[in-house]
């Protein structure tokens, strides 16, 4: 089971949660994923292992939710004035940043302690948020706009596919030939 | 033993190997995936157990060359006279193996246990291979046939992703939708 449902808003429970992810973060930039152990994240989030392996189950799950919460992403896309431009600037900064070593460790354990799969579907369904902001605007403007699962399915999906099974070749060329692909076919005026 | 195997290029390492694999297989139907463990596996393969963390380092790598090797198509696709029957089909069995609880939890020890990527590149591979396999047909019969890479990326990619990241709606009507969508662009009357 996942520790969300188990995660009170306020409270304890969210005191509890930021000092153990605190603690998980700040021992992986001192000592490296490998060294991390429940006992050593509990002491340093001044907790007892029990209280770890209550709520989160085991280290990997712990990992998993942690590496949801890195993954959120902290800002909305920037606005760059057409569609074209807004997708080809958030497929290549996402790119950048899932392809990079922290990137693909934290997509890595996100899907690895995640039993039930809410984790993966929360890094699914950031992506999508963002998406839906870049489209909304373009509606905005009444540019002719595809639907987002058509851009999970046609940017998000090939990006991380390709960082999870088949990597060679992913730059930010590759991030802009996706978008072109998308948008090429869609025409008013966007090439 | 008789002198031949002996001498024959990786004769007891892949005898070895083959056992413990089946030894993996045979343990996972019995008692679970969950009840799985280095010294339960090397009993039943007749193996010590150091010979298991010798090769494989611990039983997530292991579980994960399984997995490889569970997911090794053992025939060629069907060949159904034309491109579009041909991707159809292929993606509509790809989808079905995949999506099954035993496909998921291969594609997902496969992920797992790779550290070197080299296991989840190898599930690629395969699927690459079955659709050059598609493709070299098309040409053959003098089709408009699309590159490898593109039928990964619009094929491939989208149901994989869906699989470990967001698995609403997977079925196969949408692997049948991802095929009309990519051949559909492409005219030479396969509409």
């Amino acid at each position: 089971m996942s520790s969300k449902q188990r995660v009170r808003p306020g409270g304890r429970s969210a005191r509890v949660q930021a000092s153990v992810h605190t603690a998980v973060r700040e021992l992986m930039e001192e000592r490296g994923r490998e060294a991390l152990t429940v006992p050593l994240v509990a002491q340093r989030a001044g907790v007892t292992p029990s209280t770890i392996y209550r709520r989160w189950g085991n280290l990997q799950e712990l990992l998993s939710d942690v590496a949801v919460e890195r993954l959120r992403p902290d800002t909305e896309p920037e606005d760059h004035g057409d569609l074209r431009s807004d997708l080809t600037a958030w497929a290549e900064q996402f790119l950048d940043e899932m392809t990079s070593a922290s990137g693909r460790a934290y997509v890595r354990d996100a899907l690895l302690g995640d039993p039930d799969g809410s984790n993966a579907g929360q890094c699914s369904a950031y992506a999508a948020e963002q998406i839906d902001v870049i489209l909304a605007r373009a509606t905005d403007r009444e540019e002719n706009t595809p639907g987002v699962e058509t851009v999970m399915d046609r940017i998000v999906a090939p990006m991380m596919y390709r960082i999870l099974f088949r990597p060679a070749g992913l730059d930010a060329a590759y991030a802009r030939r996706l978008v072109t692909e998308l948008l090429g076919l869609r025409g008013k005026g966007d090439e």
